[in-house]
Parts: C-alpha cells; structure tokens; sequence
C-alpha cells in the first residue's frame, strides 16, 4: 500500500511536526549556495505547490536529488515545518525523496511560458499546469454545485440516450452513428441499406436530451439531465465545440414563470458554490487569466436579474441611441450586439428577455394566446451573452402536431412526443445551459477549447 | 406560478389539517355507492400514490370527475386528512379537482399487469408505472452515491470524450462517428477519404474513458468519470447494451492493493446509500421483483470480501467435486460458472481475484514479477458475477511498448499513452464499473433493457 498526504491536506489541516509523505510532480528545482535545495512539488488536490528543502545530507543528493528535473514525480517523507519564506505557511523538510518516474529534457512543460494553444496539442500534459489544474478543479465543483441543486430540490437525475433513430430537434448538423464497413456499404436501390445496420436504421448522435427528459418529467415531476451532447457544425470558432456537456432540468407542472424562477436560482447558487470551494482556483484566474471574474459572479449572485419580453426588448433597441450592425426590427432574431447593448449598457445586469416571435423559435415552445409569439426565455449575463435558453412546452395536442407540421417535420417521427400529450398532458417548462460556457463564465478562459478536457473540433479528434 | 406540494412530502412531514394542492397523474379512480370517488395519485415523487377523496359535492363531480381515468392529470387542492384505510395514514380531502390534461380508453398503461418486453415499446410511458419509477428513483440515488463517493474521498470527476480517434483498447466492435454523406462518401484511391470528413480521419464511440483517465490521474491524483460507452457487439441477450454507462476511477500513487481496497469500499459505500435513500422502492424491488435484494445488499454491506488470486482460484476449481461445462486449467479464462460456484459455494461472499495470466487481460495491466501474471482483478458478487474489473497499469515505458506491440497494436496510436511512462512516471490503477450491472443487482432486474431509460441493443434506437 502506497500511504500518502495530499498537498491540499499537509497545507492545510496537517500540524506542523508532524511527518508526512506526499507524492506528487516536480514543478521546479532550485539549489542554494548553502549546500541544499529547493523542490516545488505538486500532486493535484490544490493549485499551490509544497515546497520541499532537501538537504545535501540525503543519502541519494548528489546521485539523484541534484538530478531532478521539471516532471519528475517524486515521493517525499518528511517533517512539516513553518517556512520562513514570504507567501508560504509551511514547507516539507525532506528525511527522504524518492523518484518514482524520472523526466527529460525533452519534457514539453519547461517552466516557461506556453501558449494554450501549443498546449492543446499537448492535451496529456496540459492538466499538469497551473491553469490547467485550475479548470480541471473548477469543472468538477460546477459539476457538483449543479447535482447539489437539483437533487435538493428533489429532481430526478435522468441519463438520456446518446445515440438516437431521429434529428429529434430538427437541429440540423448531426453525426451520423453506424457499424457498417464504410468502405463496403450495403446498398439497396442504389442507396445505403440501412436495414443491414446495427440498429436497422440510420442513427445519429443526440443535440439534446430535451424531449427524451420530458418523457420523464411527465412521470416523475421534476428532472434533469447532465451528459455530453454533439453538433457537427464546422464552426471553427473558440465558441464552438463538436462534443459538449450540457445541463437540461425539466419540470411538470412548472410554467415559463416557474422556469425563469428555476433558472436564476439555479445561476446564483452555482456561483456561490463555486465562489465557496474554489476560492484558490478562482484568485487564480482572476490574477492571471481575466481581472474582474470574481466580482461578476459575486455581482451575479447579489444582483436582482432584469425581467423583459422581446417585444420590450426590440422596443428599447429601436429608440437607443446606439448605432447597431444589424437593424432591429420586430420578428427579427437578437444579435449579440443587441444582446450586449440591454445587458452592459441598458440594465448592467443579467436580463431574462421572454416571449419571442414563434419564428424564430423551436416548434415544441408553447404558443402564447396572441399567436404570435411563443413562451421562450433566454436568459443573458455580461461579457458572455446567452448563456441559458429554455421555454414552456407546447402541452395542446393540436397545436404541437401543426407545428411540427408547419416546421416540415413529419409527426410519424414524433408519435411518442405527441403521446405525452395526448395521454395527462401537463404544462411543463425546462431550459438548457452549456456547460462548458458556464465554465468559460467562471474561469474567464477565452477559448472554449480550453475548457474542457479533449476538445473536439474540425480537425481535432486527438487524445 | 404552479405551487404544489409533492406527494412524498404530503405523506410525510406535512401534517394533518393542512390544506395542500397536489398535481400528478391518476393510477385508478373508484367510485363508492355512497356517493363518493377514491383517486389514487401518483407524482412521481415517490413510489406511494396519495388516495384523493372526492365527494360529490364537487362542483364538477358529475361532469368532469367521474369522467377520469387511469393516466389523466390532475390538479387537487383539499386537507390532508388522517385515512381510516389499512396501510395509509393519510389521505387528500379534496375541495377542488381540475383536469390538466385527459387520458383516454386507448391510453396503453391501463390498470393490468403489463409484461417488461411490451413496456420496452412504450419507453415513453414506462416511467409512470410503479416499477420503472422505482427504478428511475434508485437510478438517480445510485449515480448520487457514486459523486459522493468519490467527492468526499477528494476525487475529481472528469469528463472524458465520447468521440475517440482510434480504438484505444483494441476493444473490437466499435460504432464509427461520420458528418459525411453516407449515400454519397468521397473516395480517394478506391476507399472513403477520411481527409474530407469532419474530424480529417476516421473516429468512433469510446469503449471506455480510463486511458484519458490516466492523464488527469497523473496530474491531478484522484480522478474518476462517470458517463456513456458504447459496445457494436450485436450480442441480443439480457446482459448487453450498445449503450451504457461506465465509473471508472483512476488513481495515482496506488498499486494493485490500494485499488482492491477501493473498490471493495466503493460497493459498501453504494449498497449502504441506497439502502438508506430508497428504502419505499427497494421494498417494492424485495416483494414484485426478486425476493432477496435487501438481504443481499446488506450481506454486502457487512460482509469481509474474499481476496484470492487466479492461481489459488484455479487451484480450488481443479479440486472442486463439481462437474464443469468447461473444464479449467491455468492460462484458461474463468468463465460465468466458474465464478459462481467460486462466490456462491466455495466461499460465499464476493470475491475479489488478482493476478492473471497476462494472455487474458488487457495490453496496459502491469507486469507482475513473474513476467507471466498481471496486476488484474475482478470483482464477482453472488447471483450476477463479476461487476468491478480493474489493474495496476503498466508504468514501465519499455513493458508497455513491448504488451503494444505484442497485441498487434500500433505504437504511433498510442503516443501520448507511452509519453505518460516517459515523463514522471507513477504507480497507478483503476478499476471500471458497468454501471446497469450494479443497478441490476441492487433492483434484482432480470434484463438490463429494463434498467436503462430508453436501452440501446440491434435494431432498437427508438425514442
């Protein structure tokens, strides 16, 4: 058994005296004139390194310890002791430094800087940087801050299929699924014969878990999803990924009011989480990545968020004195200038905007009683822009099947979504969020490459 | 706002007296002679319905209420009253019934016993009988024992890609991801050219996350994903899906004893939180499904697991009085009932096994000494079998390049993998779980169709 003292623990709860042994990755090595060394080490569980003072009087100092390079990983037992040096509460006096892996001069992360995009093309060994570290860290609290939320509010985590029969969204850009030899596909009537596939149709991967997700909303009340999603856009842009995770809650019984209520209660909390348990992480990237990500998400947890229609929206836009790119006019979608213009220049907070032209807006919204627009929210923050997006259902049989028609998509793909109405329709209400953009929100890294762990991209399928 | 009180807190900690307004869909409506209609309720919040009393002074008693039926969904305002019926305390008086949304005669979950397979092709109503609730609720639980699990335990979770370049394990039957045109494949050279699809190559599901798990455990320590896999196995048996979800933890600074150890204490773990959280459904699970459930999860909870290694395994089977199908000798694979007279006769308790022949196991499990067994172990449990498999993975670059090579793999595909054994090197190991096997052995579900929302197997991508 490897017993071993996370880094996190020995700077933190561990007193000083007592004797630990930690392991981790050598950071960088220093020697003094004074017949010893200074080796920064770290394992993981927190940004900071453990400094370690290696003496010359090691059994192995001048065969190994003198030998050690950045990346380097190392065990090291020793006593923990007030450091004298400025910024640091304790450091680790080594009685015994083994290296478990050695590292080279041709190990990629010299202690310089690097570009993240030199280091996207070293997606193994990026997580072993400070910045790196820090996501890796931040992705996890946000990922439980969003459990935290729902399973307090007693909502049913839902795994929703990845692969699915049908472009349930009508999102267009799909990955196609298949276990047929591409290079010898069955054909029949001189197109692929889909029957010899494995599911015996085309398949595809899913954009959203959303109407599977009120399947089990119109069963269980209140549910949500959290999984990974896909689009094959080739937008090749740092907003874009082709794999990203995605946050959908969906509730019976909810109306587009009860959604707005959920998705701002739903922000606040997983800032104030965060805030709560990644504080380190977080001064990171305020210090070194984007000043001001701290604030704006204090801001966003205190701040009471702007509530306004779209027909308000378009109002406001049409009388500013701003000179905009695109001009509005009512019908037409938001653009992200007018986007940022309500958000930074007219509210200075976060804005709801409801009630969108049915237009521009997915069939399975719920039509409001003018006919003209439908019950969408999005919701916007500063500097981001959308960030989440839901609406109330269309829960009236008829309506929903005329929709689906006028958005020439076939009802037969759609039986067991028109059932749910059908069979104890209920009003129910859900949204979306990325993940990855509230984790760019968060961090303030520009790229959303850079946010997840393996981006996928034209191009770049590595790893 | 649609305020309601959800049934599990109604029948729990709201008091009697209290007036309330409940929403969820009826299960059955009976109408007593004397004038009054029992409607039992169900939200979906927990296994019971709440029996609604309504009496014919309703205002829409003759028109609308004893029009309900089985599925319709209702919204009920009345006083929670203390029930003079067997088996409940309490019961919904109520003062105001309206219809959300009707049901019908052709509605398919009428009150009748409906066999498992005719539910699969109603996915989209499933979820409102007792049992696939039930399993949703238990579902849900075990996904939240797992986070917590892990989290307290100072593990990260970490999303690894869905989408991969190559197939990492050697694993065999993959689905493969395209953007192009299947009726339409560009060629180049009398094959499909990969150059013009979406990711410039060819790419596939992933069959597993542990090699990307690897990296974030040699730079964060503790790390562990919990998400999809895909197998194109066309296997049509109770035990296999297309598509499944897999933990896999990964940790650093750990050899094969540390990872026996966690995982014999990530079962209790899970068996005990479930135990606690869903009691009201695994009761059902104990009396409809499979008696036994309980008892056998507590057993687990209690119980010193056995370690042994393959050898002594081999060695216990070659003595065994019992008449085999396939007879056992060493370099052999166990098979199912191997491993069951093992767990079930032989020792009684789950058994952990290490230290398998390397010809049987994977390229990446660590050499032992003996240069002929690995640090593999499998984890069997009574009635399912194995349900945890993991190892120490080779850390010594030239051994892996070597198990590579030896497995007909192409070293250039696994660069990055072998570059984790050059720079800073660490002892580390993992282990996987199939996450519907575990959901079987707690709810004692016969086909693993049946513990998925919407299962994934040849010719079935409905939903």
């Amino acid at each position: 058994m490897l017993e071993r003292t996370r880094i996190q623990q020995a700077l933190t709860t561990v007193e000083i005296g007592s004797t630990v042994t930690v392991m981790g990755w050598v950071r960088t090595r220093r020697d003094s004139k004074a017949g010893f060394s200074f080796i920064e080490v770290n394992d993981g569980s927190c940004l900071r390194n453990l400094q370690v003072i290696a003496d010359r009087g090691l059994k192995n100092y001048q065969d190994e310890v003198l030998k050690i390079q950045t990346g380097c990983s190392v065990r090291v037992t020793g006593t923990l002791a007030a450091s004298p040096a400025k910024g640091q509460e304790k450091e680790l006096q080594a009685e015994e430094i083994e290296v478990l892996g050695w590292s080279g001069q041709d190990y990629p992360l010299q202690k310089k800087h690097h570009s993240f995009e030199f280091l996207r093309s070293i997606a193994h060994l990026r997580p072993r940087t400070n910045t790196f570290g820090a996501i890796a860290r931040v992705r996890n609290a946000t990922s439980m801050a969003i459990h935290s939320f729902f399973q307090e509010r007693g909502f049913v985590y839902v795994h929703t299929p990845i692969i699915t029969g049908s472009d349930c969204e009508g999102a267009g850009e799909l990955f196609k699924v298949t276990a047929l030899d591409l290079n010898h596909l069955p054909a029949r009537q001189g197109e692929v014969d889909f029957e010899q596939d494995f599911f015996g149709r085309p398949a595809n991967l899913t954009v959203s878990g959303q109407l599977e997700a009120e399947i089990y909303a119109l069963a269980l009340g209140n549910v949500y999803t959290f999984g990974p999603t896909f689009r094959a856009e080739r937008s090749n842009t740092s907003r874009h990924l082709a794999e990203f995770w995605m946050v959908e809650p969906e509730m019976a019984f909810c109306d587009l009011q009860g959604n707005v209520d959920l998705a701002v209660d739903f922000l606040k909390y997983v800032f104030d989480y965060v805030l709560e348990k990644c504080l380190e992480d977080l001064n990171f990237f305020e210090e070194r990545i984007d000043p001001g990500v701290i604030k704006n998400m204090e801001s966003m947890v205190s701040q009471e968020f702007a509530r306004i229609t779209y027909t308000e929206a378009v109002d406001i836009l049409s009388k500013a004195q701003a000179e905009f790119e695109f001009p509005i006019s009512w019908g037409e979608d938001l653009q992200s200038e007018h986007e940022r213009y309500l958000c930074e220049r007219v509210f200075r907070v976060p804005i709801v905007i409801t009630d969108y032209p049915k237009e521009i807006k997915p069939f399975y919204m719920k039509m409001n009683d003018d006919l003209r627009t439908v019950r969408a929210m999005d919701l916007l923050v500063p500097r981001v822009g959308e960030i989440i997006g839901g609406s109330q259902r269309e829960d009236d049989y008829d309506r929903l099947l005329q929709r689906i028609e006028e958005s020439h998509l076939d009802p037969e793909d759609y039986w067991w979504y028109l059932d749910l109405r059908k069979f104890g329709t209920a009003p129910h209400s859900g949204f979306g969020l990325g993940f990855e953009r509230l984790i760019q929100l968060i961090t303030g890294m520009n790229n959303i490459r850079d946010v997840i762990p393996f981006p996928r991209t034209p191009g770049n399928v590595g790893f």
